[in-house]
C-alpha cells in the first residue's frame, strides 16, 4: 500500500494482538500505524459509495459482476470520482464469504493461471494496487458526468428497513431469509443509487412499513384513493 | 511465478541449506522443485538473449536504458519471439549490484511512490509477471519482424575477447579497469547484436587480438597492404 500511495488501511476482526504488534513495531510503516480496525465489514466500508472485491475465479456463481482487474481497476478509479470507494480483500485461507461479497458492486479478478489461481494475500494486493496506479490515463475523463453514489451506511439502512418490509409482507421467508437478505443487498449494489435516490426509496420504504403495522395509515388511505377492499 | 504460468526459476547463489528444504517440502510447487541454481548471473542467462532486471529509482545513474514496467514488459515479450528472454531480481536487500545491471539490455522499473520506492520481493514479482500476463495483445504483432538476439554466452564470449583486445591495446587502464569492463558490457546490450552479427564481431576482435601479439601476422599485413610504417 505505502509503495503506491495508499494510505487508509481498515481491517475487519483483526488478530489483535498480532495488530497491536504490528503496529507499534519501529519500522511500521504510516499506513499500518494508522489503521482502523473494525468488527465489521459493512462497519469498515460505512463511508463508501462503491465497493470492489478482490476474488479468484472460485466466486463466478455468485450474481455479483465480475470483472478482470484492467477492467475492473477503471470502474473503481471512475467511482472513486464520486466518493470514497473500497477495495476489499479476504482472508489469505478462504478469501471472501458469500456474506463479503453480497457487499460488493463488482468483483475483481487476476488473471491467474487456472491451474493456479489462489494468491498469496500480500502479492494479489500489490498487482491490485499496482494496476491502480499503472496509468494516470485510466481515471475517467474530467468531462464525464459522475453519479455521486450512496454511502454504504446509507445503502445498509435502505437494506435493513426493505428486508424489515419483505419479512413483514411475508416474502422473505425464515427458512430461506438469509439467502433473500443477500439477495436483497446484491440487488442494491446493482442498482447504485445516488444518496438523493437512496434517501427517497428509503422514505417509500418507511412509509409502507408503517401502513403495513398501523391499521389507521392503511384506513386513510384507502379513504383517500378509495381503494376498494382495501383494509 | 505459479500463478501466471512461469515456470524457469533460476537462483544464483542461493542459499544451499534453505533452498534444499524448500525444494523438499512437501508442498513445494513445480516450479520451485525444477528450480536451477547458478553460481553466477552471467552463468544463469547464457542461454538468454535479452536480459531485463527489475530495479528501483536508485539506478538511474546507469547507461543502461530504463523502462517504466508497463513499457519494458513490451520489450520484453517483444524480445521473446526471438529467443529466451529473462528478468532479473536482486537480492530483498540491496536489489541488483552494477556489475548485474550490466548484463541487462533494460531496466524495468515499477512506478512506485517516490518516497517509498523499495519493495517486498515477492510482491515486486508478481507486480512484473502480471504486466507481462497482463494483456494477450502486448505482444508484438505477428507481421513485425523480430531480430533473432544472440544467447547471452555468446555475447560474453565476445565481451571477454573484446576487452581482452582492450587491455592488450592499452585501451584499458589497469586502474579503471573494471569500470571499463562495465562499460564494453553494456555498450554490448545496447548493440542487441543477433547470433551471426556477434559471431561476425567475434571473429574480427580475435583476428585483431591475434595479430596485435603475433608480428609476423603484422608484418604479413603490412606487406599486403602496403601500409607505410606498420610494425
Amino acid at each position: 500500500m505505502s509503495n503506491f500511495g495508499f494510505c487508509d488501511l481498515r481491517l475487519v476482526n483483526a488478530y489483535d494482538l498480532a495488530f497491536r504488534e504490528a503496529k507499534s513495531a519501529v519500522n511500521a510503516s504510516a499506513v499500518l500505524q494508522q489503521a482502523n480496525c473494525f468488527a465489521s465489514l459493512p462497519e469498515a466500508v460505512h463511508d463508501c459509495s462503491w465497493i470492489s472485491g478482490a476474488s479468484g475465479l472460485e466466486a463466478r456463481d455468485v450474481t455479483t459482476p465480475v470483472q478482470r482487474l484492467e477492467r475492473g481497476a477503471i470502474d473503481l478509479l471512475s467511482a472513486s470520482k464520486g466518493g470514497r470507494v473500497a477495495l476489499v480483500f479476504g482472508s489469505e485461507k478462504h478469501g471472501l464469504s458469500r456474506d463479503d461479497i453480497s457487499h460488493c458492486h463488482q468483483l475483481v479478478h487476476i488473471p491467474t493461471r487456472v491451474g493456479h489461481d489462489s494468491m498469496n494475500l500480500g502479492q494479489a494486493v500489490a498487482v491490485c494496487l499496482y494496476e491502480l496506479i499503472r496509468e494516470p490515463d485510466h481515471a475517467p475523463t474530467p468531462g464525464k458526468r459522475v453519479q455521486r453514489g450512496a454511502p454504504a451506511a446509507t445503502i445498509d439502512l435502505l437494506h435493513s428497513r426493505w428486508f424489515s418490509l419483505l419479512k413483514r409482507s411475508g416474502y422473505a421467508k425464515r427458512k430461506v431469509a438469509d439467502s433473500t437478505e443477500l439477495k436483497l443487498r446484491q440487488l442494491l449494489r446493482r442498482m447504485n443509487l445516488s444518496t438523493r435516490d437512496a434517501t427517497l426509496v428509503l422514505g417509500m420504504v418507511r412509509q409502507v412499513e408503517l401502513a403495513m403495522s398501523d391499521e389507521r395509515i392503511r384506513a386513510k388511505s384507502a379513504m383517500e384513493w378509495s381503494v376498494p377492499g382495501a383494509d
